[in-house]
């Protein structure tokens, strides 16, 4: 059982000083929060969102079951990161989508809608405007900073940014920064959809439309990475499944069309021989997550946030040296990592896990044998979630 | 050292039965012949290609000394396949965009371009295309059949459907099917492509378009799957690189574009905090990739070759067992395939391996140790070599 939450605005009327120079002015930030701050204040978790997700990380909205948050398996009453003993921050970084100021608001300098003119942000300001917000809450530590992928980045620099406030951190299914495949895809992804001709350089608010077909292709490469090989063998296979349409050759079919709703559709037995039509199950599965991605999310959102992903490096000040770079931190950490996941291999946790040794800094570590590749990181497994819940156990008892 | 060599075109007025039920009428396929034909025409090795290659494997065009065949490093006079011994075909398949019959040619049902009329094609086509060029060679039996990825694919097909008429096989970096991943990695491809507003359908020749967008993505995921992570990293990393132009905020850079000709571009040493120009050498890498496949490839024959990858998998017809497939085969096989290559992985090549060595085939296997992926298959490796020259050379000797 999960239980019921609400979002919650906060308005930030003054300037908020970004890393590229450029300021951002009168923003708000949307979060939410589960549980209940102690006396003395020290039983606040802060979790960070990743590319596709928001401050919806736990509970479900009232009237709507099918809203739990994205990391609901993980938070709540009893849970691994339990709510009865932590105050639990979900927070929506800008730049967002999803609720806090982001390309599609106005811009109090034009008074148009931001689009290509917003400011780009980084992994630094997210956690800048994530402390601002902590402060205006009167929490002045945090008892951790929790974050899986571009979450765990943010954790990270949590650490380094804000030593004293956080005492730690769980970083999850993360990397110290991206390797140069990592920003290959995120290129694609961009290219993909700055060449739609509905992006129109990033102003198609005031065009009316949206660069769906640059946003599915996106979405279609990021769902590749985010899976293995093993598990896409073994969810997808070669199977065939039914066309979505009558194949009509040289006619496109409806994009991302899913089966016909009121009934499974029939298994294809034999391939088509069409280069349009869907007849891999693997085929209609990444049409169907690329366009219901392209209904929801903003294309100028993706790329500012695949341009955080690609310019975090906390070793770039230090010459490339993350051990010189890390020894700023005073935070202990978990981190964790995915046997199959290719897109933030473990070899990139372990990078980080000895950096902070070198640093003679408390870690613990756990490489979790899973199928489900860089998904792993939202998905349930007994292993994972016991080693996240042993971990909050020892920072309750710091509370007692 | 190369030497020079001429295209050829062989015309074939009849029609090709394709596996889908439909047929090719009247059309022409270009090929190339290295060294001599025995008075027994007993040393023929055809070359099979891949999806970006041709008929023009080895040697330079008159005048063009760096118009060398893409496998001129393999196969030449005192080369691995050592055409002072060899008499070698490199073929083009129907549906590629080099010379033989594809889809920017009149069809002559409807004396207009076949554009998305063109038929879809399998391995199988192909190979029972290549036979009957064989056939009008006057060759009834080859030393030897070869190829690298789908290359490895038609090798690998010949020895099924012409047992009797291929002595030997030598199938690199292949797979005996496509994975799920991969059959993904095309799909993102095709819909690049197709979703392109100047695509129309396939039909974009007579509109005077090119869907150069949907090429250059298509490209791009390619060039990402050719290299190892390890491979990318040792050449790009995360090195930053001057900007194409002018950083202008909501402009989009011109496609592709490369630094300015006339001198090295000045290294970037900051980041730029844009979304859209290039700023790390990986970006820059791959939209130049991009930008020159879209200039001479068919969008249409794309779709058409990642098509017949998808569709082959010889052991669909004995429910998925390779091992009952492959009984058919009477050839001996030499497989290579690469350490780092995550296409065509060697745990696929060794699927292949077992299934012959079940049969009780004769096989050579070789797993060479290489950081590039699966680009390796074409670049200069004194253990890939020598592999196949020693495997060449035990052929020559039956020649004898």
């Amino acid at each position: 059982m999960s239980f019921i939450v609400q979002p919650q605005l906060m308005q930030f009327p003054g300037e908020l000083a970004l890393t590229s120079g450029a300021v951002l002015r009168d923003y708000h930030l949307a979060y939410e929060t589960y549980g209940e701050l102690n006396a003395d204040k020290s039983n606040a978790v802060l979790v960070c969102h990743a590319l596709n997700a928001s401050h919806h990380v736990a509970g479900y909205y009232p009237g709507k079951p099918k809203s739990e948050g994205w990391w609901d398996n993980m938070i709540g009453p009893g849970k691994s990161l339990d709510t009865n003993r932590f105050f639990v921050i979900g927070i929506n970084n800008p730049g967002s989508c999803f609720g806090s100021t982001g390309p599609m608001d106005i811009n109090p300098a034009t008074g148009e809608v931001y689009g290509a003119q917003f400011p780009v942000l980084t992994v630094e300001d997210w956690v800048n405007a994530q402390a601002l917000l902590l402060q205006r809450l009167g929490i002045t530590q945090l008892a951790a900073v929790m974050g899986g992928s571009l979450g765990g980045m943010q954790a990270l620099s949590w650490t380094l940014q804000y030593p004293d406030r956080v005492r730690h951190a769980i970083v999850i299914a993360s990397a110290p920064n991206l390797s140069a495949e990592n920003i290959a895809f995120n290129e694609v992804a961009r290219r993909a959809i700055a060449t739609d001709p509905d992006f129109h350089g990033g102003d198609y608010y005031r065009h009316g439309v949206v660069p769906k077909r640059g946003l599915r292709i996106a979405r279609m490469i990021g769902h590749i990475t985010y899976l293995s090989d093993d598990v896409m063998n073994a969810k997808f296979g070669r199977s065939l499944r039914a066309p979505t349409l009558p194949a009509a050759r040289g006619s496109l079919p409806p994009e991302g069309a899913e089966p016909a709703r009121g009934g499974p559709a029939p298994a294809l037995r034999e391939y088509l021989y069409s280069t349009q039509d869907v007849e891999f199950q693997i085929e209609s599965y990444l049409r169907y997550q690329g366009d219901k991605f392209s209904d929801y999310f903003d294309a100028n959102t993706y790329l500012l946030i695949t341009r955080a992903l690609d310019y975090f490096d906390p070793a770039r000040k230090t010459g490339g040296n993350l051990t010189q770079a890390l020894a700023l931190t005073q935070a202990r950490f978990l981190l964790v990592s995915f046997s199959t996941d290719w897109r933030f291999a473990p070899a990139r946790s372990r990078e980080t896990v000895h950096a902070l040794l070198e640093n003679r800094r408390s870690v613990s570590y756990a490489e979790i044998d899973a199928p489900h590749g860089h998904d792993a990181f939202l998905l349930d497994d007994a292993r994972y979630m016991g080693v996240v819940r042993s971990y909050f156990d020892g920072i309750a008892k710091e509370l007692a």
